[in-house]
């Protein structure tokens, strides 16, 4: 394609993420969302859900590494795993990096988002079929309110608090999740950009703190989402990010990592100032 | 202004970034690149060299400080600081913020840069006018060659290892800096992004191994650098980061920061392992 045919992410805010494509792959309206896969120049293969970039080939190790191995190795065996959205399966694959996994429940909304990151973008969704993935269809606000003392982790792997994903940032939500862990479990959820969604980490921020008694902001950069600088926060009833790090699993994790590792785990707790702000 | 005016940085290999124009404020063409400042909804004001983002109201705190503080509160006691580069006058500002600082440099080619972030970017560059700077309109290359075991700290706030910033990125300048720091300076340097500018990267790095004992690189999100994640190099004869930190005046600099503080200063140095890869 010789077209010099550019995408452009744009936001009502007025900031906007161009990227220079070769080809639309895929381009289908599902019951509820529109999903796109664009092969791009610079990042490879690229899914957009609604027109947002959800994951792109070249950048995804930072996101689904960031909101796999920060709760996992916090927890000592994790063994029964569930991933609320996250149809592309890139916080599959990271999840079963972790040998004490017997069980991962992927429970995603879309079932086309699961069908095309399968077909499109391999090296993402790739460990999708494994035997120890259990893929739910299904909306995970009905799913999750029906667990109880059932997960070591859960990692809430949403789009934003808008469309499919609005019932995944409110109390009634997290409460549920944390009836849906077991006493020690730790959750572990996307909480959007520091810079361009303060109101919507603030709101984060102040539902997990109704439920959770350790909620702690983590951070990364993610160069494909808006301000290119991203949160998550980690919640538990009793373990305190940092207080435990399984260190013998952390050095066979961080030898297939190209993002996490020992040092990255702890100084992704270390807030700027404007963000410790945003949280008081 | 009612037009939907958006401004592309487009790059060659296929990634932009585009910000939603409220005015142009500044368009000029110096004897050493195009100069534009734009007035923008989401990153305020934006200083761009060449059609390429330097600096935004918004965010420019993250790179000032970051570039300023670690290397400044890695000495006992900078007096006399030098920075080359960096006309918009936002280092300045964070080196000034040092109650040890008698004396500082500013050496920028352009004195249209000077002149223009004067006038419209005020919270940038308010503080060029301060009785402790000295502002040199000059090539960096050549003044730097002329002074010798003079500077506490020298900050090379430079644009791209194109155009007129290319000579700030050879063994030779980076020579001459060793030799106008006293023996116990530090030096620290912009050193592009390490997802967008591999080769860059990885060149300063090696070029400045083989001029300094000491080569560290350290990172940041700059949500307007392209892919949003940019590094540094700390170097010096004989200081290692992290190894003394006057910790009394960081306590004071951090009421002041928006992004720095004690952790944020420990935790730049944690490289993903992709990063510390293309530094092996």
């Amino acid at each position: 394609m010789n077209l010099d045919l550019w995408y452009t992410e744009k936001h009502d805010d007025g900031l906007g993420i161009s990227l220079k494509v070769k080809d639309v792959l895929y381009s289908e309206k599902s019951e509820f969302q529109q999903i796109d896969i664009l092969n791009t120049h610079f990042y490879g293969k690229v899914l957009y859900l609604d027109g947002l970039v959800m994951t792109t080939e070249k950048d995804e190790f930072i996101y689904h590494e960031m909101i796999s191995h920060i709760p996992l190795l916090s927890h000592p065996e994790p063994k029964q795993v569930l991933v609320i959205g996250g149809g592309d399966g890139g916080t599959i694959r990271e999840v079963l990096k972790h040998p004490s996994v017997e069980g991962v429940v992927l429970c995603e909304i879309d079932g086309k988002v699961i069908e095309a990151s399968k077909k499109y973008l391999p090296t993402i969704a790739g460990k999708l079929d494994d035997p120890k993935v259990d893929i739910q269809v299904r909306d995970g606000v009905a799913y999750i309110a029906a667990q109880k003392n059932c997960f070591d982790v859960i990692l809430i792997d949403s789009t934003d608090p808008l469309g499919p994903g609005e019932g995944l940032f409110t109390e009634e939500f997290y409460t549920n999740v944390k009836q849906a862990l077991k006493p020690n479990g730790i959750m572990a959820a996307q909480s959007e950009s520091p810079i361009c969604n303060k109101r919507e980490i603030q709101l984060i921020y102040k539902l997990l703190n109704k439920v959770f008694p350790n909620v702690h902001t983590y951070v990364a950069p993610i160069p494909t989402y808006p301000a290119g600088y991203w949160s998550w926060c980690f919640c538990s009833n009793d373990t305190k990010p940092l207080e435990f790090i399984n260190e013998e699993i952390q050095a066979e994790i961080e030898k297939e990592t190209k993002y996490y590792n020992k040092d990255i785990h702890k100084s992704a707790f270390a807030l700027p100032n404007f963000v410790k702000e945003l949280l008081e």
